[in-house]
This record gives C-alpha cells, sequence and structure tokens, in this order.
C-alpha cells in the first residue's frame, strides 16, 4: 500500500476537520483508492494546543518548515487570505509538491499565476474545497461537461447570506438580528463585510465562469451587490407575490458576450432556488447537451469543505502513487483568451424599494423618472402604517437592461427625500 | 494533438447523439482535453441509411467487425439488451479496447463478469450514462466522496414515470391516458414495463448501491413496485394533502444492513424530490461528512445521455494518450463483500388505497384486520360519488416497517370484495 504524506498549513475549522476525516476513514479510502492517507505535519499561525494535533502528525513552526518537510508529499492550504496563503503555494509547488487549497479569494484573484507555475512545474493544484464547499461542482464542470457547451452558470453560492435570508422569511425578523444570530451560531465572521456584501460569491462565480466558458475573468469585472440592504419589508413584499428572496451569483454566454451579476433575485417559491434554504448552496449549470442540472449541498463547514479537501486528496494521492503526477488541464485560467463581457445585457424585470422621509408629490416625481427612462411600471405599493420619516414604496417594473434601471435608480436616489439608497433585486 | 478513434455499436438514439456531439464538439473537447474524437466506425443491426453514418466514418456489417477494426481505439455500446451487449464488452476487452456503455442493465446484470476482465486486462469500462443520463452521479460516487462514509442514496431514476406522474398531476388525467401520451411523444416504448413497473429504476439503484456502499447486490434482492396502479384518485388524495406521487429508489445503510426499494412514495409539495417533474432525474447523496447533497437533470434522452458517454469517452481519450490506460478501482463490483439485507427496516408512514366492490361491512372487516396488525390508522375516507361497483377507500397509517405493512396488505388483498391489489405508497 503506498502512503502519501499530507502537511495542513492553517489548522483551523477546515485544516482540523480535514485531518479528522483523514483519521477516521484512512482505512475506507485505502481500500477505495489503493492509497494511504497521513498527515505528518501541520501548522497554525496562532499556535496549538497539544491536544490539537493528529496522531502521528507533529507540530512545525510555520507554513515554510511545513512545505520544506521531507516527510510531507502534498500541501493542503486552508490559512486563507491572499499574502502567504499565495506564497505558500508557490513554494510548495517549487518544492516540487502538489498543493490542495479551500481558498476561493486565492484562486480567484491569483489563479493565473498559480496555474502558470503548476503547469511549468508539472503539478496539480485541487481546489475543489475553494467553490460550494462539499458540492463537487468544479469536478463536474471540469470532467463531465468537457463535451457539452455550456450556456450558463448560477445558483447560490454563499451560505451565510443564504442562512440570513432563510431566517427572515421562516421568523419575520429584520436583517440585523439574523446577522446577529449568524455570527453568534458562527455561521458569519465578526466583519460580515466578505459574505453579506457578495465577495465571497462573486469569488465563486469568477472560478466558476472562468471553468465554464474557458477564458479569463477578473473578479473586479464583477458588478457584486450584497444583502445588506435586504429588510423585513422586502421579505414581506416578496412573500406577497408568492416569492422570497435570494443572493444569486450568475453568468450567463449570450451572443454578446458573458453577462455577470452576484445580486439578490426575488424568486418564486415554486423555484427550486427558493427549496435552498439555510447555509445550503445550490449551483445550477445549463448545457446545449445537458439541459438544466442542479447540485445541491452543504456550502461551508469544516466537515463538507474538508471532505471536498480530502477529495483533492485522494485523486492527487492516486496519481502520486501511480507515478502518473501532471498538471491539470486549466481552461479558462492558462492559455485561454479573455472572456468578452457583454455591454449590452439582455432585459429582465426589477423589484426596487425606497424608503423616503414622506411628503407630497414623492409618486409623481418617482414615476416621473422611471417613465422617463421608458420603464413601465408593473405594480406599485406604499407599505401601510410606517412612520412618516420612513416610509417604504415597492415598485415592480416590467423587463429592462440593467443599464437601463440603474440609471433611473441614480437618478430617484438622487432625490433629497431617499433616506438610503434603492434596493434593486432582480425578478425570476 | 493526439486522436482517438472511436467506435459505436447500436446507433440508434443514443449512438447518433454521441456522433453528433463528438462532431460537433471536436475542437472544443480538443482544446480542453489536448486529445481530437473521431467517430471511425459504427454499426446497427437493423442496418443504416447513408445519410445516418457520420462524416468521416463507415458502417461495418456488425460489432464483431467494429471491434476487431484496426481504425477503433474505443468501442461505445449503444445496443442495448444483456446478450449481444455482454458479448460485445467481453470481445473488446479481450481485443485489448476499453467500452463506454449506457446500458444500465447489462451493468447491473453482468457488471461483475465484465468489470472482472476489465481488471485482467488493466481496461476502463464507462458506465456514467448508465445511470440518470447526463448527471454525473457515479463519477461524483467515485471521486468526490470517497473520503465519505455514505448512509443513503435515493432518488427519481426514471424519467418514462416521472413524466406519466407530473402529466397525471398537473393535467388531472389518468394512468392509462398519461402512458399513451408518453409513448405517442416518445418517451416511453411499446411495451412499457422496464420503465413503469420500476425495473429501469431498480437496475439503476442497485448500480448506485453498489458504489455508495462498496458491496456486492443483485437485482433481484430489490423490492420492485412501479406505478402501473397509481390512479386519479390517488393523486387527488396526494394533492389533498399537499402531497404529490413519485416514484423513487431509495437504498439507506443501516445499522441492520441496507434497506432497499423501488416504490411510489406519497412527497409533499414542499420536498426538492416533488420539484423534479417531467423527464427528469434526481439523486440524493447523504454522507456522514458532505451531508445531504442533490443533483438534479435530465435522466434520459440521447442529448444528455451522449453528453454522459462522450464525458466518458474524453477520460479514456486522455489516458489513452498519456499512455496510462488502467482499470478503475471498481469498489462494490470487485473484490466486494456481498451487501447485507436489512431484515428489520425501519417504520415509515404509509398510505393504502383500496378499490372495492361496495357492501355493507368492508370498513369495519379492514379496519378488523389493520388493528390486528398492530397498525394504527391515522386517516380513512371513502371518496364520494363512485359507482358501487368501484369504490375506493384511502388509508394512511402511522409508522409501521415494511413487512408489518406487506403483511396487512396481504391479508386485505385476500377479500373477495376486493376488485384489485391495494396500492401501498411510502408517505415521506
Amino acid at each position: 500500500m503506498n502512503r502519501v504524506r499530507v502537511g495542513i498549513a492553517g489548522f483551523g475549522t477546515i485544516g482540523r476537520a480535514t485531518a479528522a476525516i483523514i483519521a477516521a476513514h484512512a482505512d475506507l479510502i485505502a481500500k477505495r483508492s489503493g492509497v494511504r492517507l497521513e498527515v505528518t505535519a501541520v501548522c497554525r499561525r496562532s499556535g496549538m494546543r497539544a491536544q490539537d494535533i493528529p496522531t502521528g502528525a507533529r507540530a512545525v513552526a510555520d507554513w515554510k518548515q511545513l512545505v520544506a518537510a521531507d516527510d510531507v508529499d502534498v500541501t493542503v492550504e486552508t490559512m486563507g487570505g491572499t499574502g502567504e496563503a499565495r506564497q505558500l503555494v508557490l513554494a510548495s509547488l517549487n518544492q516540487g509538491k502538489p498543493v490542495v487549497t479551500a481558498n476561493k479569494n486565492l484562486v480567484a484573484m491569483h489563479g493565473d499565476e498559480l496555474f502558470a507555475l503548476a503547469a511549468a512545474r508539472n503539478l496539480p493544484i485541487g481546489f475543489e474545497a475553494s467553490v460550494a464547499g462539499g458540492i463537487p461542482i468544479l469536478r463536474v464542470i471540469h470532467e463531465s461537461t468537457a463535451g457539452d457547451r455550456l450556456r450558463a452558470v448560477h445558483g447560490i453560492l454563499n451560505g451565510t447570506s443564504n442562512y440570513i435570508l432563510t431566517q427572515m422569511e421562516s421568523r419575520g425578523i429584520e436583517f440585523d438580528l439574523a446577522l446577529r444570530e449568524a455570527q453568534d451560531a458562527g455561521y458569519a465572521e465578526a466583519d460580515p463585510t466578505f459574505d453579506i456584501d457578495g465577495f465571497d460569491a462573486r469569488d465563486k462565480l469568477c472560478i466558476l465562469a472562468r471553468m465554464a466558458f474557458g477564458g479569463r475573468l477578473q473578479v473586479s469585472m464583477i458588478p457584486t451587490y450584497g444583502i445588506r440592504q435586504v429588510r423585513a419589508v422586502d421579505v414581506h413584499s416578496a412573500n406577497r407575490l408568492d416569492s422570497t428572496i435570494r443572493l444569486v451569483g450568475s453568468a450567463e454566454n449570450t451572443e454578446n458576450g458573458i453577462e455577470l451579476s452576484v445580486r439578490p433575485w426575488m424568486v418564486s417559491h415554486k423555484s427550486m432556488l427558493a427549496k435552498v434554504e439555510g447555509v445550503n448552496n445550490a449551483v445550477f449549470l445549463v448545457g446545449d447537451k445537458i439541459g438544466t442540472q442542479m447540485f445541491y449541498g452543504r456550502g461551508a463547514g469544516g466537515d463538507a469543505t474538508g471532505a471536498a479537501v480530502v477529495s483533492d486528496l485522494i485523486e492527487i494521492a492516486r496519481d502520486l502513487a501511480a507515478g502518473r503526477m501532471s498538471a491539470k488541464n486549466m481552461s479558462g485560467f492558462l492559455d485561454s483568451p479573455d472572456l468578452k463581457i457583454c455591454d449590452d445585457p439582455r432585459p429582465v424585470s426589477w423589484y426596487l424599494r425606497l424608503t423616503v422621509k414622506d411628503q407630497r408629490g414623492i409618486v409623481a416625481r418617482v414615476a416621473d423618472v422611471i417613465a422617463h427612462h421608458n420603464i413601465n411600471i408593473d405594480s406599485l405599493e406604499q407599505e401601510p402604517h410606517l412612520p412618516k420619516d420612513r416610509v417604504s414604496f415597492v415598485i415592480t417594473v416590467e423587463p429592462v437592461s440593467e443599464p437601463t434601471i440603474r440609471a433611473a435608480v441614480d437618478a430617484i436616489n438622487a432625490f433629497e427625500f431617499m433616506v438610503e439608497p434603492v434596493l434593486v433585486m432582480r425578478v425570476e
């Protein structure tokens, strides 16, 4: 039986879960794959308690020692961030050691550089865990759809936001309380920006779109809006329309280029997107031949993400043992053209919620701006019984393109009676 | 660029779709995988029209010529059946050529023999297309869950049955009409037994359970009930309970062994199973670490199934080109223990529908049998306004095990007033 020795850098939730899965399932893995995984070295910046160090492993001082260690064949990067994590991946490859990472931010930001070095060194980088936790969506795109032309990839990519939105809906609570509870439950960070402002979903969408459409793409090109502005009033409005709210990352390959965005969508209760609750994720693929596929599961958490890390480790270990280590074909990163961004997105329906200081003539002035942009109002409703200094209007409009609605919203946001910016949601 | 030459035996819907995908996407495949696929030979028992033969390929007289041809590197089996198809796979492996098959019946019935020869010859058999069409569920089980302990696999595995059930629900039509329309639309065979009596789902479940739980299993061990007995009255009853009917194949790994069945389930409209409509399939995996995952997509049809065949071809072609052809680790088939079948299944709720010739005392006699088996009735309803020689009773009961409900149903079926056997559905 071939042994493959694993070093884990960044021994937090995911790192510990990875080690625990390897320890608990070593025999099962050996039986199924013909390779025995062993964690031999771990490191963590903040230090480790002796009881946290896996049996048979040793704690090393830092990731540099870990990468260089003679008893480490494969490096696992679960440190997070893009500074030292990037250096670790480069150093590991330069040492001739494959790497597995769970770091979406790193892959989205520095994928070109990392995969170029991996190709030069003929080594794989496993990064299944970086998108949608335990859902093997990258493997599916890479392998199962290799013979199909993908038209769209979209889905619920951030478990924290989805948890907050489903709590707001099921319990009728406000955003601030739902966020605070998510933080208390460990589903949201003390600084929740990365999750609730859409950046986490944006990084994942960037990776998905690159792989699905085979071209390069910078995260900065993805218009990104989070859920920070969503209020209970919006959840109520959605419910009235037999709908609910989901944060959706979407990339569509149209004749005019790729349409991209991360933003809240109002989706019918009947849709599969609405069925995705709590910290779960769901990714939809649309291809010429496969039609529409959906992949659903836990999007985060140590166990699901650790299982994805282990699936990459097994694949690499098999190839290591068979003496056939090689870089992956990283279409979308290496030797790939830049994706053309669509500058003329297709019309869709929109939901706008305005919060205003009540005064005479507001409806007329808002309706005038909307009409001026050649947008047809589909419905308009003023929420009753609200304090006069914070009145909500909900407007839904017939399909127009994103730039058109954006221009109208910018004009509305300039009104002196606006208490906060308009919340804009796509209506599906 | 490495060329890999493909021979396709059985040039029906799936075979033609496979050739069409290769023709349409040859450049895309070459770019993504570094290998150029070419269809060089095809055969079909019933003969072929010249215009159906792919450009660059030739028609050969039979599968024996195809397998032996010098210009065929990989054989695709889309003939169906288990007679000649089995011989073809054996012959191809004996010629040193890997095989891709879309034939669930063949893999379920003869997998042990085929994978044993493949291992002896160190050649892969691709069979992703045999289960759930375009959904890459076998690859997911094989690769992504290799480090997890799977607890359950279940889902909607037969598109024809699902099409019939969703037509019955959405249009309120009877089973016979829905079946006839499915046949006219090409979704059901002239002899629909394989689909509507659950055998197709049973074969797929057998393959899924073997791979998920790593043990051998004969299809004959799977209790199998189809949808032939489902009537509009059952769809109405389900609707009254905010539910719908789905044919579900289910395998659960319990402490007492594997619980297996293919049968109709009554599922809540809120469940994800209920959202799977038309000819689509959905497969749920439950693992210790991954939690619950769901994979959804087209379960049948030439394009989706052909795309799955092509995904296998690409994987094999890459390895052929890299000179690293090898048999797959076929845990669940080779060197695997027999799966232990659970003889004490866990209690679940049940729906019973009786069709009787109305006479005095029926309810009392049925209720007596049910009580005699220590089963508690949850609800009992007699459908109004039915002809006296065909009256329907619907009974739902509190959780009992399958053998218990089976014993009660056997006793009820023996009553002289029964017009047809009791329809039994699991209630989820």
